[in-house]
């Protein structure tokens, strides 16, 4: 069978430009419908799915290349993006079930990947508008899709545990930075920040200790009431305070 | 002028036995007599200090890593040890700075460590018992001592950045990962504890809010006060709840 010229190009690319044993992964997160996905891409035309990710270049910053590879994936740019954790176990990559899926799905790769040498993968996540990702092509995939965090499917390597972890420092830093995320619009109810809140820490809070929460935080500006003739019991609208 | 052996060996082994372009970098923290301080070892002999660290075997899990670097420094383990952030510019090594103060000390370095090509450093904090670490020299010193957080050493690398963010990052865990951190002995008083967190976040506190907050966190528990003849004044003494 003729190898795939475009794989064996890319990894080519791969071994001549960028770093070995390394490879960033990227957890994008975004939030509609009142519901927190996660973005995620098909392995070949398998049943399996992978983080979105790719290689670091010899000559360009660690954060360059995320923001790179983040840009290259999605379109997006000049977004949230912190790096989290660096996954390094030995039998990360479970060649296994990588070798059993490949075959399945008749995917063309080249033996050094599939017997893999040791990659230690540096792991960042982002927060991104649902509406503004274009999804591209990537060199494993053609399909990217948003998958509700509470029903993912199927992943290849140590995916599900990076998206564990991913969540772990989410819930945990949103309350410190929640004003860089960059997901509610310009102006918001509390109603709107509790269910960002709920998706995330996927429990349901109580409305009035939430309100007095989020006030404590000294992060929202809550604007004056305008008369819109019906609204009586319109409710207040926030924005983030601007950080000085 | 003749190579040092044992230097040249040692650089064999990394090249034959560890991952390229990668290293670890742990900041040792103690605390001890009320204050933070910060395990470094000299370079050489020069008056630049650097962070404990080492290489990643080709074999070895990352962490399992972290811990083996640890323990040939300092002889501790089973110790707390966490991993807080990787750093990756492409000029961290600022090997301009490294060539000069090699130079002046007449450290018998490799070109390829002075002229070194990209690392990335994968970067742990660990808490230490202060009384306990027996350092021991590692290949370029013979020589580690504790500094106090706020009087640190001219550094090299961008050891003083890893520094900066473990210091980040302890402050902001505090909280969550006080009890495995171990600091405290068996049992302690209110104000014990509030020296460690004065210490850390590097000013003082109001002791009644301090309290309040301690034991709203839920891992403390209090013991009965025990008649010891004279201490109608002497304070409670807490020790940290079992987790389930």
């Amino acid at each position: 069978m003729q190898k795939d010229q475009s794989l064996t190009k890319f990894f080519e690319h791969i071994r001549i430009h960028c770093l070995p044993n390394l490879s960033i992964d990227v957890v994008i997160f975004g939030f509609h419908d009142d519901r927190l996905k996660i973005l995620l891409q098909r392995f070949f035309n398998s049943d399996h799915f992978v983080l979105l990710g790719g290689y670091i270049e010899k000559e360009e910053n660690l954060h360059d290349s995320a923001v790179r590879i983040l840009k290259e994936r999605t379109g997006l740019d000049q977004i949230y993006l912190e790096q989290y954790y660096t996954f390094g176990d030995t039998d990360r990559l479970k060649t296994d079930l990588l070798q059993k899926v490949s075959r399945k799905s008749g995917a063309d790769l080249p033996d050094e990947f599939l017997h893999s040498s040791r990659t230690i993968s540096i792991c960042y996540y982002s927060l991104v508008d649902y509406t503004k990702v274009k999804p591209m092509a990537g060199p494993f995939s053609m399909e990217s899709i948003w998958f509700d965090i509470e029903n993912l499917p199927p992943l290849l390597f140590d995916h599900e545990a990076m998206i564990q972890k991913a969540m772990q420092t989410l819930q945990s830093d949103l309350d410190r930075k929640l004003n860089g995320f960059n997901l509610m619009g310009e102006t918001f109810t509390m109603a709107d920040l509790q269910k960002l809140y709920e998706a995330v820490l996927q429990k349901k809070l109580v409305r009035t200790n939430f309100q007095r929460k989020m006030l404590s935080l000294g992060i929202l500006e809550r604007l004056e009431k305008q008369y819109t003739g019906k609204a009586h019991k319109a409710p207040y609208l926030y924005r983030f305070r601007v950080a000085r």
